[in-house]
């Protein structure tokens, strides 16, 4: 399917836009390809995009000062992703975006998704709705880490992302789990 | 300060509104008292509001089988709070949204705000920007208690709610932090 179909079901999934609407809010996306491993933000980068996910996975993490690392997010195709602290507050980010797989993403600046949003009361409506989705997912995983319920965020991710075990490490699904890879193995022998 | 001026004030720093606009907006909303200790939600109950603080402190937390509580937020003068998954996806409630103290709240039901919304497109802004920020600060906690950094999660908690200490007892802040009450003093001391 080509960029401009896959978003527009993507949008037209939560608002309603005319086509003259969608090609003129598809013409603020900027396509761009990236190779397996690459970067997209690193920490001390000014932040001031976001990006959708057209094809492959990308991971947020966050790296501790002992090179531990924590993974906020996978994003798929129609997720979205960026540093969203770093975004929202026009700070250097803290964390990586980087790709699990070669990856086609469309990349929205955030002065045109402003502007976007003050000329188009829709497309504002889809980010409240897009971002408190977010929200709510947000705080499950936090009680989840609160309660120590590894078992639960092993389920959650599956829900989530069903086809995320053919495309990624396991050792980043514990990463994301928060849990020792022997944990993960026992979480899905339990599953 | 009057129940109207407190929500306008909070709405005006985030969008504009004219009177006539804020007044028609305030008139969807219903003032509420609740007494220390009193459940707003409950686990169970069916939930169609959000409340918007205007004196008191509230808190939402989750409980689990061994009866140990998980606090997700305070919430005092000009927070929200709800069960936002409950909220959000039409669920009855998993958390319990209590008063730390009497407290006194303006009620505006789901319908009202989407009809608000609807209506008013800065009011969706507003909501955009709101949730928007819960999203980014549910992440900045998540990764600390991934990193377990609980001298992390002790200064966000004073840097958002420098008045909590002289408000909460002391075990429903190590509540929110996720550490024992002999932990929290350590941190009080480092602090």
């Amino acid at each position: 399917m080509q960029a401009d179909e896959l978003l527009k079901q993507h949008l037209l999934k939560t608002i309603s836009l005319t086509d003259e609407q969608f090609a003129y809010v598809f013409s603020h996306f900027k396509p761009l390809s990236f190779k397996k491993g690459q970067a997209i933000i690193s920490p001390g980068d000014a932040v001031d995009a976001e990006y959708f996910v057209l094809s492959g996975c990308l991971k947020s993490f966050y790296m501790n000062d002992d090179l531990k690392m924590f993974i906020l997010q996978f994003a798929m195709p129609n997720w979205w992703a960026s540093d969203y602290n770093a975004l929202t507050y026009h700070l250097k980010a803290t964390i990586t975006v980087d790709c699990v797989t070669d990856a086609e993403v469309l990349c929205l600046s955030s002065d045109d998704r402003e502007k976007l949003c003050d000329e188009l009361h829709q497309f504002e409506r889809f980010f409240r709705l897009r971002t408190n989705k977010g929200y709510v997912a947000a705080h499950k995983r936090l009680l989840s880490f609160m309660n120590n319920d590894a078992q639960g965020r092993y389920e959650e991710l599956l829900k989530q992302y069903p086809e995320l075990y053919n495309l990624v490490p396991k050792q980043l699904i514990a990463a994301y789990l928060g849990v020792s890879r022997e944990t993960l193995s026992r979480l899905k022998r339990n599953g």
